[in-house]
């Protein structure tokens, strides 16, 4: 990579200091280069990082993989997402460059068959953009699994036994853990000489307690299927609070945490001596607060009571339960929280779904405070968690009997770490921007 | 009833100091009589007693209804619950002298085709030992009534209307409802004079507000099929609530308490300003915390995940989910409290299921201090509220962050009303023995 490019580089990436990415490794004047992957069904996500500079260098999106207009995304040189100039580059006419005039965007449609032809092509086209000079530069790959069920309480190397276990827990992820497992073996054929890792987003919450994981079922039913709480988000709930310790500038070790991950999903982990404490997923992402169209919590016999009535089966209960209800379901209008806000003075399902959705959160909160007994700091992250200032100011306001105050100037911030608690607030609130993808290059580093 | 009788009542009932029993109404000497009934579908509860002096006069049980076999027990005389003594009554050989040598037991096992004749019998019974003169001495009936939906928000006199309405509400109450009906109609041809109330178990959580009893689903099963939350144990949770405000001394639309009745069934609920705020149960009896068979909240996924495997039908599922749960299913060993009490420093299941109890209780306690914005009382009531000083310690213990502190000595009291926190104990616990009988009493009272 040119010094011009690096430069320029390091200058529009905001996420470290510049004089952190120039730093580089022992071995090589090229530092090593880590992709994080999360790859779904028919999707495949991912971000190249220079480590341990932590840089993004690139991300995209390749989406309808296995059809004949599958869409290549490839985002580069910028983080700012702008629309476009009028216009293309010069050099390809499938790149714009964005507002900014800093950053790229590649865009295609084309035939891509399966996951191996999707990885091949984004690999040769993060080569053709002079993003990579070649696939070798990429000394690992940390793929997001899903279900890490009981066997995975931290990241780990792929070896042919971890992917065996990975299949095998597609019970509890039967949409995820296939496609994370298709991704770590495409990945494996393409980039043989790459570390390859899997990050699970229930390893986290293995810390929690039995008293917590397991239901009040027969209890045969946890030997015999895993039936207890795995949670999820898990990647983003240790990410966050590690920043906020680093904010908050105590050990995470010393810290009672409740970190709230409201976006489309939502969980809510109370995080005690740095541990996973509870969460409110459950054995799957249906459970705990209301979400954009997933229920949370609901009594298992109103469901069936629901599911009878409406003579539906198991499947189309459930996938009411994960795609009709929630925010969708009590709004009639939308599963998207800026619609509803937009709405609500003048629609009272608008105004009921955003009021239940504060409501089940400030009940997990209680719930949590009460668990560890107290609590230093709220963390707000994800879509909602990071731009929502009304929806954070709800929570917080009806949360002031614990000792929680809102700076209201502060709190007008979006995606951007800020201490949104007043300075006299006995309990600190934070807004960090989550990172899942960084956490997964960090892990990968960990384990070379 | 004779005088001597008369004194002797007053003095073995300690329920009401005896000046107050004394008081006679101003039409009859015999102060009126009310009955508090509770009609299952082959059992039927009763208790009778004077009003407005609030004496129970006789209490009992008629069980195995429709069956060859089905046995009647009324008890007089005393409240106290002592073995046999040896030997019979001179009278009548199928009535027993309690232990305390004061109080009667009459037990008889005989045929009994159905519940009309299962009341004939026992009003027939309570003259014949002299505890009525005659039937028309009882001026009013006061019925238990499992489900009122969104109709009843307050006991009401039972007119036609009503009464259609409780068959109506069958569907959220069906083991319940249909027999609370049929004794309604019973005691109505028995008693043609006595004024008939109806007491619904649900009324007091009506005053919920919507944000709590609506559930994340899509809002149409609201509107077609009611689905929402109704709660339980309301005319429990009513009368411990005012009997709280009177130990404190308070009025009770100033207090902010949880009122936690932890029986076989265990329902917590938020009292704010008199009203009932929340509560731990759902749409039915199913949710909410762990219960003695009863799993309470569990992700719907994993029920439908077990159903699946398990191979049953969905209502095998519920009855796994009602009858092989909660403390039985975790323990494996039982679901009576004091069994798991007595085993657990050896047994773990057993140890888990009693941390599982208390852990659940503790996470509703904190939803329900966050969603109130504070507490000033918990109360405890119900069979394990009222009795197992270990349980009580162990959830106030926890909760020792919401400056409850807990008064040991105090503690030791079961079935008393009583001041359970030290002197100074910033929010307050209390231990206060329930009486729906008395409420719904009171509750025909109040309507005469």
């Amino acid at each position: 990579m040119a010094k011009s490019t690096e430069l320029f580089l390091s200058y529009i990436f905001n996420m470290r200091p510049v004089k952190k990415r120039l730093r580089k490794t022992g071995k090589n004047h090229i530092m090593a280069k880590t992709m994080a992957v999360n790859a779904g069904s028919s999707s495949l996500k991912f971000q190249l990082l220079e480590m341990p500079a932590e840089q993004v260098i690139a991300q995209g999106v390749i989406e309808r993989i296995g059809m004949d207009d599958a869409i290549v995304t490839i985002k580069y040189g910028s983080e700012v997402q702008g629309e476009r100039l009028i216009g293309n580059s010069e050099d390809d006419d499938h790149i714009v460059i964005l507002k900014d005039g800093k950053g790229h965007k590649y865009e295609n449609v084309l035939a891509i068959k399966d996951h191996q032809q999707a990885i091949n092509f984004m690999l040769q086209k993060l080569t053709d953009l002079g993003i990579i000079e070649d696939f070798n530069e990429i000394t690992g790959v940390g793929h997001r699994v899903v279900a890490g069920g009981e066997w995975f309480n931290h990241s780990v190397v792929v070896t042919d036994a971890v992917l065996e276990k990975i299949d095998r827990l597609a019970d509890y992820a039967p949409l995820h853990n296939p496609a994370n497992a298709m991704g770590i073996r495409a990945f494996q054929k393409l980039l043989p000489n790459a570390l390859s890792v899997a990050v699970f987003d229930t390893s986290f919450h293995q810390t929690m307690p039995e008293e917590n994981y397991l239901y009040p079922l027969p209890y045969e039913y946890y030997t015999r299927y895993g039936a207890r709480k795995y949670g999820a988000h898990g990647t983003s709930h240790r990410y966050v609070a590690s920043r906020a310790a680093t904010m908050l500038k105590q050990p995470l070790e010393s810290l009672k945490l409740i970190t709230l991950h409201l976006g489309a999903g939502v969980s809510i982990t109370a995080i005690k001596d740095g541990k996973s404490l509870d969460t409110s997923m459950g054995f799957s992402p249906l459970a705990g607060v209301a979400m954009a169209t997933r229920s949370g919590d609901v009594d298992t016999s109103l469901v069936y009571y629901i599911q009878e009535r409406e003579g539906l089966s198991n499947d189309e209960m459930l996938t009411i339960l994960n795609k009709k209800s929630g925010l969708l379901g009590l709004s009639t209008i939308s599963s998207d929280m800026r619609d509803l806000l937009d709405v609500q003075d003048t629609n009272d399902h608008a105004r009921l779904a955003v009021d239940i959705f504060v409501n089940r959160i400030v009940k997990y909160v209680g719930q949590y405070i009460a668990e560890m007994g107290g609590v230093d700091a709220l963390v707000f992250t994800a879509g909602i968690g990071e731009n929502s200032s009304p929806i954070r100011k709800r929570i917080i306001d009806r949360l002031a009997y614990f000792g929680i105050q809102l700076d209201s100037v502060a709190n007008e911030k979006r995606g951007e770490e800020t201490e949104i608690s007043t300075k006299d607030s006995q309990v600190k609130a934070l807004l960090i921007p989550t990172n899942e993808e960084l956490m997964i290059a960090r892990d990968v580093e960990a384990l070379k």
